[in-house]
């Protein structure tokens, strides 16, 4: 037997015919290492239920080895990550859903961060107005500390990415082509500049153009990816809605913002407010719907994001993080912080000054609510 | 004892101090003609749970009849009618609100029609948009049939009275003026318009003037009219919101017309829509939701005014209205209808032909749903 790569069963997995995400997810509950599906005996595979029968004879039957090892060298060359289901990397989130991807296609970092992320969402032929609100709640979530999720189309997913970056905050686009194939050609700049400060994500083999029938399937990642997706502009018929019906059967949030009564790029967010998505007209409405699934999360809060000044540092934050579910004493704020003293000292008094801290009797500090 | 016009006492119940609607509801359920409380002894009052101590007294005590003598010569030489809560033309709808008025003024004519109403209310400094959506609602909602409420105010009021009129409709103000007191004064040719094809209504004596006070009082009739509210602009501290506080707590469909993202007058439209009112696009959006409620009264049925072309005749809309809640035979409809059997035949085949109605087997016919 071949020794192979173990990527390479990984990529296969994209290569077997009949297999998708669900079929995915079945492997991935029988065998740790979802590749050992290669290996197995037809016996073995056949036992796994609902696993159809033409997955089974495509695993073992699975001969596109010399492509797959191409598209490993050009991977290589062109500097991509492959993130499998088991990795560590790979988006917790998107682990959950029912039909995940076996690995996905990584341009530019992920990071821990990024498992706080909304989507935005809308028309590629947005109004101005939509592409107004797209940048303003884009900014807005990014200085709540968001990562903001789209899928750089024209229009308003394009404003969303661009307006996160500026300010400053995480993007991730994901894509319905190759992870390195930017779409559409007018996006390459924006593409690049996500790839450097944010990250590209794909599930699609290297060289896959952009192809409609691939978008629905791209859209659940972006659903997939984030806590809750808002649809600024869509029209009735607008894959946007696809988006969210995604969202819904993944257990996210669905926002909409609305428009003007007869205006037909909104037809679609009011079709979605009417069946109970929940209308957006600030940030402050997105974060306010959020904040209880974050609640409780060590050293996530809403909170800190939200009151801390953009240009707080980063052991400012961890102090402030620490201080979220417990009241500590200094000693243990600067065993946990791994801080020096005179610095917790230092942060904790600008803290309380700053109204973020408050110290009770026993020098006992707690985050203030 | 001085035998008074019959109209005195009921103008009589205005003045008492301390007796508003909810008081006159428990002179209404203790007395068939609630204005034997004048003449009721102090003891008889008394009984009556609920019914505060100063009403018993101001009820005992009441002097003004000079005054109200003079107020009836007023109303005499005004044209301005007087609907005791007693009388058949009092609207149905208003009877069972917790407090309704003892009487109403009148200026123009109320009619059966008008119990198939649908108040429009909005912000006095509405923006264009907003005149223009209270506009199509207005003629949308008079197309099919229903009359439409609204208080006279500047902005989408007076839009919506104005195209209800304009498109044929019958449309009914609400002031919180006396009747005969038309406010604001840009406002008196679309005042007499009103008063000459549809009906001014107020509670309040001749000779009030509008005072901000009244308004709330009379916005729980504007809503009480109506079997639903429509808030096309509001601010977050509009008084349309105190409008739909009020629908609703009367049970009354409430409906708000979204607007752009961070337009300040649609705030108010907006905070109902996430609280629960249905977002209004177009006047579909209205009928739909209040169809149900019409369903399965003789003779009135939303499919019917809805479908039928405008120019149908009245035996045309009588036999498809007799077909809305059974199947019936030629000899059915044409004993109920009492039309001749040769028109009720060619009626039926026209309906047939058009789509309104199929034919089942046993010469069954039905209204298509």
């Amino acid at each position: 037997m071949t020794v192979r790569d173990p990527y390479a069963y990984w990529l296969a997995f994209g290569r077997v015919k009949g297999l998708g995400g669900i079929g995915f997810k079945k492997l991935a509950a029988r065998f740790a290492d979802p590749t050992e599906a290669f290996l197995a005996s037809a016996a073995e595979l056949a036992q796994i239920e609902g696993l159809h029968r033409d997955v089974v004879d495509g695993l073992m039957k699975f001969s596109g080895w010399d492509d797959i090892e191409e598209e490993l060298r050009h991977i290589r060359d062109a500097g991509i990550e492959i993130l499998p289901f088991t990795s560590p990397a790979y988006p917790e989130r998107l682990r959950v859903i029912p039909d995940p991807p076996p690995l996905l296609y990584l341009k530019g970092q992920l990071c821990a961060e990024d498992d706080r992320a909304v989507a935005i969402v809308g028309s590629r032929s947005a109004s101005e107005y939509g592409r107004r609100v797209a940048r303003d709640l884009a900014r807005g979530l990014a200085s709540f500390g968001f990562t903001v999720v789209s899928g750089l189309a024209r229009g308003i997913d394009g404003a969303a990415h661009a307006s996160a970056l500026q300010a400053g905050g995480r993007t991730v686009a994901v894509l319905g082509s190759g992870v390195e194939r930017p779409y559409p050609p007018e996006h390459e700049e924006l593409y690049r500049r996500i790839s450097e400060h944010g990250a590209v994500l794909s599930e699609f083999p290297v060289g896959t153009r952009p192809m409609a029938f691939n978008f629905p399937a791209r859209n659940r990642l972006i659903s997939g990816l984030s806590l809750g997706v808002v649809v600024v502009e869509a029209t009735e018929k607008s894959g946007s809605l696809i988006t969210a019906a995604l969202a819904l059967e993944q257990g996210r949030e669905i926002f909409a913002v609305p428009g003007e009564a007869g205006a037909s790029r909104s037809r679609g967010a009011h079709r979605l407010i009417r069946e109970g998505a929940k209308l957006v007209e600030t940030v402050d409405d997105i974060v306010e719907e959020i904040a209880p699934q974050l609640m409780g999360r060590a050293g996530i809060s809403t909170q800190v994001a939200r009151v801390l000044p953009p240009d707080a540092g980063e052991n400012t934050r961890k102090i402030l993080a620490l201080l979220q579910d417990n009241s500590l004493q200094v000693d243990q704020l600067i065993e946990r912080s791994g801080l020096p003293a005179a610095q917790v000292l230092e942060i904790l008094l600008d803290l309380e000054l700053q109204g973020f801290v408050r110290q009770s009797p026993g020098k006992l500090y707690a985050a203030e609510r």
